[in-house]
């Protein structure tokens, strides 16, 4: 690794202890990260007992592997937990660790799996690991995403090159997009996060009746609000109030939007990358919240599965605000990762909505946030709509009109 | 990686995972690896599914996140086994798989650790870890410990080249000498264990009272066997009788001796690797049983040290012949690795005894395994004896001579 290079992840490395996980001073750290990348792993567990941790476990994973298991091993085996995993997951999440996970993803390694599998190993550790899952939810632990390259992700984002040269481009892509390539990407996260928090309490004062979306591409489209909506994004925080990022980078402005109102037409920004596949200059027309009709220049069908998932797929559970000077989309790159894409523009996203973008929505159960306006379902699909002339009006309840995106950028500046 | 090489470790994979484990369709395989060795590692899981592996566990290992670990964590964390670490090697142990340890260490991980710490974690793990620990020692799982090459050892072995020849050169070396180097390393095996067969046949049927030892370096001992001791080697067994290899490579038809006869001066033939330091040139002179003098022209106090470990560690546990044709001798390699280096040539060992190597051992306490003869420590360390021209002559009861070795060799040939 190069000098610079390997200084920079340092900083990169105490960026999400610090930041991302807050670690505190005897406090267990819990680190997923792929095999292929142990050399920045290992900064990250210097980072971390340089920061005080008590101790730090690494659960190592490795993309070929897990997909040698699936290909092998029957469904069954994928239907529960393994009982030592649900230990270890409830247990650290018990002592109170904070857990980061490095995502470095083959964006191919399931292709061709059967996606039963996949889904049944996730639904279980969702359903057995609770005091993992629940210690997430409910702001006991801590928890951060963030990236590191992989050989075969690189080389997807960066076709024809070499796999040590595609590495080092996005080693340099992620750092940029992460706002962790300058000199002190701690205080460039502290501003980041004021900003984040000016935006949020600049929407939820006004609390919009609803938003209008016009863009010269063709999006005309209207999305009502539920009454007591809040608009989340940037740090989340622990019941005892400690700030933490839960993704690193993140760039949204986000909230669920009413299940029953969204109507008119709007039109992809950038591709949508769903399991390994792309869709490509999409449309969809809404009625009564309910997409009503639609169409690709490419991967149709793919879109077709996604709003057949279950009869809430075709209605949306998230409307997103990014301006379009945040680095990942001035970087214009594809990254087939979500955690980035879905930072690249405004987006919305079919399928489930968010109980904390609601006033005593996470007291509710699936029938009563339904009942509320939040959207319910078993999938969750961002797709990008934030053209680079995209105007939100946002509409009060006694109809006054407050711009809140000009030409793909706030209104208030920021 | 170079093509031929590739294939070639294929072929060592179908060994570990065949002959090794002897790996049976549907059985779980445990396979821990340096997370380094990550290529080989999928290796060794391909050829588990492709043998009919019902599940695939890899336990990934860092040297470097280990050596941090004990150089941040305190003591007491490692003075028990992790609940979830305990419920992975017990619940795997019970559900009956194969343990395969893949051996790659910086042999200098360790150095200027509290040894303490190291101490502690085995302790915990063997004491608290009980199905795991029984499972192997009792026949009721199978283990193989085989070796795989990472950076920092390889350039141990191979002092000033660059990392990556030095693992080529090392991969090569291990290859040659664990009998994997050809056309088919499975046949290999079947004729090398035939070999250890009639070796231990001879042995066991001679049933010697004592062993003189003779050499041109000064090497002039008597070493009395235990009525009832049993010589071993090669495949191990499990209760079903199922054959397969503890250690690969493995070389050593071994027993333990009389811990109370033992007369004379052994010379050493090779130095001695003991927690990174060297002993080179040494010699230890016996009188009942026990080391009463002895001098190193190098590494003097590590030899005291390893003598004081307790009140029996200057009493041999041990006794190994090993041919001077093996190839690992003909490498002439020190490889910093007992798994490698203890198959060097004939050698002894200091400290703790095999119940296994006497007839009703393991039905004995630790009294009455020290009442028959079988000594018993907390430390075993091998030293190696078998020089070029050694030879080793078995004396019957009834004061037959028998010679055993001639000039480093079998006498009986092979």
């Amino acid at each position: 690794m190069e000098q610079s290079l390997s200084a920079q992840l340092d900083k990169y490395a105490d960026l999400l202890v610090h930041k991302g996980c807050a670690l505190q001073p005897g406090q267990e750290l819990v680190l997923q990260a792929p095999v292929e990348r142990a050399d920045f792993a290992r900064k990250v567990v210097r980072a971390a007992y340089a920061a005080g941790a008590g101790h730090v476990t690494v659960i190592w994973a490795d993309d070929e592997v897990m997909r040698m298991e699936y290909q092998n091993v029957p469904l069954d085996y994928f239907q529960h937990t393994q009982p030592w995993k649900k230990a270890q997951l409830d247990g650290l999440a018990e002592a109170g660790a904070a857990f980061l996970f490095l995502e470095g993803r083959d964006p191919q390694a399931l292709l061709g799996i059967d996606p039963a599998k996949p889904a049944a190993a996730a639904r279980a550790r969702n359903t057995e690991c609770l005091s993992f899952r629940n210690g997430m939810d409910f702001g006991r632990n801590v928890w951060c995403i963030a990236g590191a390259p992989v050989a075969k992700w690189a080389q997807q984002v960066f076709p024809g090159l070499p796999a040590d040269e595609a590495v080092l481009k996005l080693w340099d892509a992620i750092l940029k997009v992460s706002r962790a390539d300058g000199a002190d990407p701690e205080a460039e996260w502290d501003r980041h996060n004021a900003t984040f928090e000016s935006n949020k309490r600049l929407l939820n004062g006004y609390a919009f009746d609803h938003l209008r979306y016009k863009s010269s591409n063709g999006t005309d489209f209207t999305l009502g609000m539920n009454p007591g909506h809040i608009w989340e994004g940037g740090a989340g925080h622990t019941q005892e109030g400690r700030a933490f990022f839960p993704n690193i980078p993140t760039e949204e402005v986000f909230t669920s939007p009413d299940r029953m109102r969204a109507d008119g037409i709007v039109h992809s920004a950038l591709p949508l990358v769903h399991a390994g596949q792309v869709v490509r200059d999409f449309w969809l027309r809404f009625e009564a919240g309910a997409v009503v009709e639609f169409d690709a220049a490419e991967g149709r069908e793919v879109l077709e599965h996604i709003l057949k998932t279950d009869e809430n797929a075709m209605r949306l559970g998230e409307c997103a605000l990014i301006s379009k000077d945040t680095p990942i989309r001035q970087s214009g790159i594809l990254f087939y990762d979500t955690l980035y894409d879905e930072n690249a523009s405004c987006h919305l996203a079919l399928g489930t909505g968010f109980p904390e973008c609601l006033a005593g929505g996470l007291d509710m159960n699936k029938d009563e946030l339904i009942a509320h306006g939040l959207n319910q379902s078993s999938t969750h699909v961002d797709f990008m709509i934030g053209s680079d002339d995209l105007s939100v009006t946002g509409v009060t309840a006694s109809g006054e009109e407050v711009p809140v995106f000009v030409d793909g950028r706030w209104a208030w500046g920021k």
